[in-house]
Order: C-alpha cells, then structure tokens, then sequence
C-alpha cells in the first residue's frame, strides 16, 4: 500500500491530533530506519499503522483479545497497552497488512519485548520521540537515537517503567523482560 | 534453637559490620512481628540467619545454585542475589533450620517474589529497615512499616528497582513480579 493510500485509511480511524503524532512518527521512524539500516518503507508503514486501534472502543478490543487468545494477563494491566496487540490484528484483517514484520513492531510498540528486531526498534524509539512528544526525558533520548538505537530504547524504557513505579502502577512484564533483554545485551556486547 | 546459641551459629559466618546489621535486622523483624500479628521467634530466627552465606566464595555459591538446581537465571543476575537462597540451603544444611516458613523468608528475602507470606515480608521489611540502614527512601519506608507492610514492601522495592534503573543495571524477574504482584493487590483492597 502506497503512503497516500495508507494515511487515507488511518486518518478515519483517528482524531486530529492523532493524526499529526502518527504523521511524526512516520518521518521519525524513516529517519531511524536510513540510519540503522532498516527497510524505510516497512518502517513507514508500521508508522503509519501503529495506532490504528487506539480508539477503539474498550469492550470490542476485550472481546478481541479473548477471541484471538492474545495473552490474558494484558486484560489485567492498563487499557493503554491493548491498541498495540489489537491493531496488529485490526490492520491486518480491515486494512490487508500482511507483512509479519510490519504487524509485529504494531504489536510489540508500547511494551517491547524480548528480541526485538531493528524494525521493532525504529517504531518504538520513533513512537517515543517524535516532534510532538514533550516530556522529561524525552530530549536525551532523541540525542542518544542518533547515535545509538539500543540505548535509545533502554531511556525510554527506563523512563517508562520509573513513571509507572512513581505512580504505583503495576508494569507490563514484557516492558521488564525488554529493558533486562536489552541492558544484558548491550553489557555483553561491551565485555566482548 | 533459641536466640543466642543462633546468634553464635550465625556471628562466625559474619563480619562484625555484618553481625551488627542481623541484630538490627533481629530487632526490627521481632518490632514488625508484633505489629503484624506474625509469628515472633519465626520472625527472630530468620532475621537471625538471612545473610548466613553472605561471605561465602562465589565459586562455592555457584555450584550449589547449580547442584541444588535453584532458578538457573540467577547466575545471569548479580551475584548479591545468591546469597539469599544459598542462604537458605545452608542454614537447613549446615544449622539445622527445617522450618520451612523460616527457610522461605531467607531464601526470598533479597528479590521478593509473587505472594509473599506476612513472615517473608516481615523479613523483607526488617532488613530495608534495620537502624543502621541509611541510605535516600529509607526513612519513608520506616514511616511507613509502622501502619502498612505491604505500603512498606511496596516501596522499599520500587526503590530498589529505581537504583537499578539509574544504573542501566537488570532486574531479577521476582521483584518485578513481586512489586506488581503487590500493587494490583493492594489496588483490589481498595477498590472492595
């Protein structure tokens, strides 16, 4: 699906201002994919596709997370974290996405998890500091993306989890088994 | 076994900085015992015995998580996390402790773990706690322990868990577990 095209399907699904943060995540996620390496139009297609959900209503998307016997602990955390895994599905089965790689960094993009792939990387980190966003934290983790994708996920991680933890919010597991993945991985490579 | 034939047991296995840490750790648990309605001399035997394997040699430590076919992701974790089953091990082992309250409190003492007895708390608490612990948090933790054990748990592990954050060091997967094991409950009692 060309951009024009996808951005006409996503627009439907979104408010205004949804909109123009997926528009910054797209041109931030194709920024990091030129310079990681990654496939550019997979990137701009999980951009654009990533929020695809986030205003679904929250009965439907339980009902999905049943049927689709997506994991059950997701219905015990925030209802924040299920737009990611339903819109995986949502834009596979309404907008024809087929490309795994593509539905896998939509699925994975608010929590992590364990390995995951450059492309799962770019959308994340992009997600995270595209122009819009503003808030502690956020500018260190745009300067370390320039230089390093690892670290750039591990701040916003670390930011993530520190905000639940100051607010007594319980964490995904999947966001604390990324940040370990991760730090354990980026300590071996410095040891080797 | 009473209190000073375990504290002979136990002082041999210490340094004195050491040995007066358990005492504060001893008096502490036997405070919260009381408060919280747990079992005092469980509570007194515990404290007493936790940090037995302190000072063992790593290598030794290492083959008993090994040979004893404890949790094998604990050698991919610091190894100020083995001293607490080990611990535990050796205390039945060595010491003759076989109650198994008491030998759970020790081996969980130092990452928490997904339902927590009021026992293991107590110990968990007791050692974050003991005067001679000085260290930023401390003291709202202290405040706390005095009207909420699990306020107090729940804190002295998100601090833990933030010091290891700032560090870009990993997080054995049992506190996390433990802390959102411990924030969903608490939010439940408050919601009933």
């Amino acid at each position: 699906m060309n951009r024009d095209k996808a951005l006409r399907v996503v627009k439907e699904q979104l408010t205004e201002r949804r909109y123009v943060h997926t528009i910054g995540v797209m041109e931030t996620a194709i920024k990091l994919a030129e310079i990681y390496k990654v496939d550019a139009e997979k990137a701009e297609l999980a951009a654009i596709f990533h929020d695809y959900a986030k205003f679904r209503d929250k009965e439907e998307m339980r009902q999905i997370i049943i049927n689709q016997k997506m994991p059950h602990d997701l219905l015990q955390h925030h209802d924040e974290l299920w737009h990611a895994p339903v819109g995986a599905y949502l834009v596979e089965k309404e907008a024809g996405i087929t490309d795994p790689e593509v539905l896998e960094a939509i699925r994975c993009h608010t929590s992590g998890k364990i390995n995951m792939s450059p492309l799962d990387k770019v959308l994340y980190v992009a997600d995270y500091i595209e122009p819009g966003r503003d808030f502690p934290g956020v500018e260190q983790v745009r300067e370390s993306a320039m230089t390093s994708l690892d670290i750039a996920v591990i701040q916003a991680m670390k930011n993530t989890i520190t905000f639940l933890l100051k607010r007594n919010q319980p964490v995904y597991p999947d966001t604390f088994h990324a940040y370990n993945d991760m730090t354990m991985k980026v300590k071996e490579r410095k040891l080797t």
